[in-house]
């Protein structure tokens, strides 16, 4: 439902049953220990990355022109920390060390914020609408190669925090009031884009057993081709997100 | 309990039987005017509090030696934006506009932190410490004096968040390895309460109904002696917090 536009490929890439690691639940599909390397790999980043984004909705707050905007990002962040906290307590409960989990992934989230700094509230906005949409979509993508129960926590941490609404209506009344503000964000989110793919470059580079499973290694059904047709799916629906924003992508 | 050093002094200062404003529940006692404006500054200045201590720890967060200590400032920090949210509520419950009873208060606040700004993690953690365990010993103070709804509210939101404990054991253990962090420490938490107090005094200065019932002229039993005993009873909880933590105040 939320990803109409795809609708029509959707025959050729949905699998009609669950089969293999996706019709399995973490007791059984965690045997193999690559595939379990690869899950702590994929909690590790994604709790790294609520972390991330909790302070970087934090720091957005004190750019908020009024009380009220201030309120709802420091909201956003909050329901970012206790995503946070469920990853956290998941890679515990599975025998982890969760900072030893989150430390690969330190670096390359420090490197994509402090490339993109936003100066001012707007950016921020865009910053925190983009990232957490290209994030989302891909987590989403992978959830569905996931065993039963890392995809049902995985999906519910990626439960919408309210934040693609609020950041559509705030940017598009700023373009509305002045519209040479749509050219500088456009640049502003081209940017963020491609530093979003540099930094997943670096990761696939540095762990091997994530990027396996990505490419089909571990988890059947997902090849080279379809991690391609993956990331251009994902390339697609931010060039949309950002037509619909009034933004030429 | 929290308080045994004063029991000498609590047959002189804590009432037999609630009475007068203490003894009503909100339908009652903001049926006066000026009680109700002063409940209203009492709430929007407890809400901005929590929402600058949220900023706080989470600026704090990013100066965090470690991951795990960087997901306990943010823990704290979720923790403070709980707390605004269940008095911005209120405030809208009883009809106020949440953010313009705030706004009175934020210059102070703004105030405070921008001439206390931390200058590394240690003096980030003595300040959560300072300012957290001066304002809840405030607002407990008032809490006595306030009508039984918005006391319960009041000492509800000013629950331990595990802070006080964090920030002992981590101040202590710094001392230890070096003690001449201890002196620098202690200058800085002279300056904190310098500062607080300052800010204080201006809210004081301007806010009419708040420091009208503070010094009696609302709620019953409580005259400017008594304000000056409770000055003193917060700055020597104070000057003992810091002996506890190896800090001479």
């Amino acid at each position: 439902m939320t990803t109409p536009d795809n609708a029509p490929d959707k025959a050729a890439d949905a699998p009609a049953e669950p089969t293999g690691i996706a019709a399995q639940d973490w007791a059984q599909a965690s045997a193999d220990p690559q595939y379990r390397a690869a899950v702590v790999d994929l909690l590790g980043a994604l709790a790294y990355g609520e972390l991330a984004a909790f302070e970087r909705l934090a720091e957005d707050a004190k750019l908020a022109p009024t009380l009220a905007d201030k309120a709802e990002l420091a909201k956003m962040a909050s329901a970012e920390f206790h995503h946070f906290e469920q990853l956290r307590d998941r890679l515990a409960s599975i025998g982890e060390e969760p900072t030893g989990a989150m430390e690969p992934f330190v670096a390359a989230y420090e490197g994509f914020h402090k490339q993109t700094a936003p100066s001012d509230w707007l950016e921020g906005l865009v910053k925190a609408y983009v990232g957490d949409s290209i994030a989302s979509d891909f987590y989403r993508e992978v959830a569905a190669r996931l065993d039963s129960d890392t995809r049902a926590l995985v999906l519910g941490v990626l439960d919408d925090t309210g934040h693609a609404t609020f950041a559509v209506e705030k940017v598009r009344a700023a373009i509305d009031a002045d519209p040479r503000v749509g050219g500088r964000l456009a640049l502003w989110a081209r940017r963020l884009m491609g530093e979003a793919l540099s930094q997943s470059q670096r990761v696939v580079a540095e762990r091997d057993a994530l990027s396996t499973m990505l490419v089909g290694g571990v988890a059947d059904g997902f090849d080279l081709a379809e991690v391609g047709r993956m990331f251009s799916r994902i390339t697609e629906a931010h060039t949309k997100r950002m037509a619909a924003l009034g933004l030429a992508a």
